[in-house]
Parts: structure tokens; sequence; C-alpha cells
């Protein structure tokens, strides 16, 4: 069998509470994928690892970058710029491996939108989601560890960003870490089946 | 939370040796979608339960419903009607109950073609096939209950089969009956979980 097939862009958001980084620990532990790793100009915190966590760079690289159109995505939170390099995306896609994107509503807006689409035909984008606002609400409250105002805000913002679930080829109405877990796997299994990714020569034995 | 969906029609279809009744075997035993049950005007084999395997007719009331336009897809095989009706199918993709058709190459064409396209939304065929030549060529062999011209032929037929796995969203390489469930399952799991297909609205708790 001749067989190859394209590397697949999946990409997960969500909004707070929706249980994200619970499955991004369950999908690190069967990693037949690569995580795609952002840049930052902001300073790693205590076990922050440069070149698994974030690439950690100055100022002044970032913006070279920038101007050198480098990146697929970029956005400036608290102060510090955060962005996607489009070249090792594209080497690995280009290569067939699969690469898991954890981005924001906005970023996965602009990875979609990227130069017309350049890569649209190897995204597989899934939204992950509390099912309803009152199951958002009982999560963001058992973490506790926030003032009442910041709660409020938290919750306004993710009420705010579940409307977006139309605007991913996939949702997941998230119930438990293990049925949620399973589901992306799921979306992961067959979109590698997809036949248009695929490279086949099935006619030689 | 208030959420539906629309049904949706997997079609299954994959040449001779390819492992479609073992996984049609399989599918069966965690039956959440129903079958799509043909019509035919053969007579029925010993075992066979009419309403089960097929909705048996006289030629008669078959050529009154073809007149009508009520199959989806018919063929004529060895003297044979074969037909899929429209109404049923219909009905319970607008109900949210996904159906499983198992139907041949030529079959779904004509599903996917119908009326201009009026399933194409509901649709997720799937073409399973032997990952090459030499492994459909032992399955085949395996077999031993027909004569080598017998046996070519269908080797022949089936070759030409599997060149149509482009016409499939999805393309399965068979390799284990457990294998190929899994990834089945996983096809119909994702599907399940495509945001177009869902009806929600997650703003109410």
């Amino acid at each position: 069998m001749s067989s190859s097939r394209q590397g697949i862009l999946f990409i997960l958001s969500g909004p707070s509470g929706a249980g994200k980084s619970t499955l991004l620990g369950a999908l690190d532990k069967n990693r037949d994928f690569v995580f795609s790793i952002s840049c930052t100009t902001r300073a790693p915190r205590p076990g922050e690892v440069n070149g698994k966590d974030y690439h950690f760079m100055q100022e002044d690289e970032f913006q070279k970058r920038l101007a050198n159109h480098e990146f697929l995505e970029h956005a400036l939170v608290h102060g510090n710029h955060y962005g996607t390099l489009r070249e090792t995306l594209m080497k690995n896609l280009e290569q067939g491996v699969d690469v898991l994107l954890d981005i924001d509503i906005q970023g996965a807006a602009k990875v979609r939108e990227y130069r017309g689409g350049e890569f649209l035909s190897h995204i597989a984008d899934v939204f992950l989601t509390p099912p309803d606002t009152g199951i958002l609400r009982k999560r963001l409250a058992g973490r506790a560890t926030e003032t009442p105002e910041a709660l409020a805000l938290r919750l306004r913002n993710a009420i705010g960003e579940m409307s977006h679930w139309k605007d991913y080829r996939y949702t997941i109405l998230s119930t438990t870490p293990e049925e949620d877990h399973r589901q992306f796997r799921a979306i992961m299994d067959a979109e590698r089946c997809i036949s248009r990714r695929l490279n086949l020569e099935l006619e030689n034995g």
C-alpha cells in the first residue's frame, strides 16, 4: 500500500468553565499529534519550560517577526504579546503531522481567515462548551478563588463566548472529563478517515 | 438546555471482502440508530424475516410504488427488484433518528443525487475497503466456496469498486473487525457533534 495523508489542524476553543484544561491534559497522555506552541513576550512563570509551554522571546524579536509577517495570528493581552508562527505550523501539516491548537475564539477566527483561507482544508475546529448556563455557573462558582465581581465578569464573558459554537465545525457539550475526551478522540479518528485528506493507491497490492 | 438535532443518514458501502457484513453485525449490537430496510420482490430465504431483513413485496406492489416515485433508489438484480422508500427514511431523519443504509456504490450515488441533493445535508457516507489488492485477494481466497472463475470475477469486480473510495466523505482502510468497528463508531460520534446539525440554545440554563 502506498498511503499518506495531509496533516490536520485541530483547533480547540471554549469558554472558561468548559473543561478545556482537563481535556488538554487527557489528550496529552496519548500524543499522536503535536501541540502548537505559542510565542510570547511575557516572562516565564515558575515551572514553565521554554519550547514546551511557550516560545519565550524578547519584545524586539517578536516585533521583528511581526514585521516579517511570520505570525498566523497574534494578540496583545495585558501588555504581553502572543502569537502563532505560520512556518512551524505549515511544516508539520505538510509532513502529515497533526497539530492541536488551543486558542480563543478571536484567534480561531484569524486562523480560518488567514490569507483567504490558506489553512481551511486542514482545519477541524472544535468548540467545547458547558451544555447550558446553569452548569457553567456551577462550574465557575465551584472554583471559589475569585471575588464575586471577578466571578460575575468571568461568567458574563463565558456566556458571551458560548454563543460562538456555530463558528466551529464541531461542538462538544461538556459532560464528564472522560466523555469529553472520548468525543474529542472520536473527532480526531473520524477526521483522519476523511477521504479528501488521504493519498491512497489502493490498486497496488 | 433545549437541544435537538437532525437525523444523520449513515451510508456504508464497500467491495466484497472489505468486511462489511462483520462490521454490520458489530454495529447491530449497540443500535442507537435504525437500519434502513430495503423493499424487494425476491422470495424470502429461510430464516429471513419480513420487516427486519427486507420488506418483501409482490411485483405489482413494487411497480405501483415505483410509478408513484416512492423509491429514493431502486435496482434490478438477477431479475429481482430492490428499492429504498423515501418516505420512511425522511420521517426518521426529520425526527432526529439516525439511519444506517447498507448500499452499493451505484445506490449510494443515487441517494446523493436524489432530487438535486435533498438528502445531502443528512449524509455521512463511509467506504470500507481492504487497504490494498493483496489483502483483498487473500480475504476472498480464504472463503474458498467458489470456482476459480467465480473468484476471479469477484476479485475483478471488487478491485473496480475499490477505486470509488473518493466518492465517499470517509474511507476506512479495513484492518481487524474490532478496529473497523471502532473507526465507524468514531465517525458516528463525530458526525453527531457537527454544529450545523445541532439545534441548541445554550444561553438558557
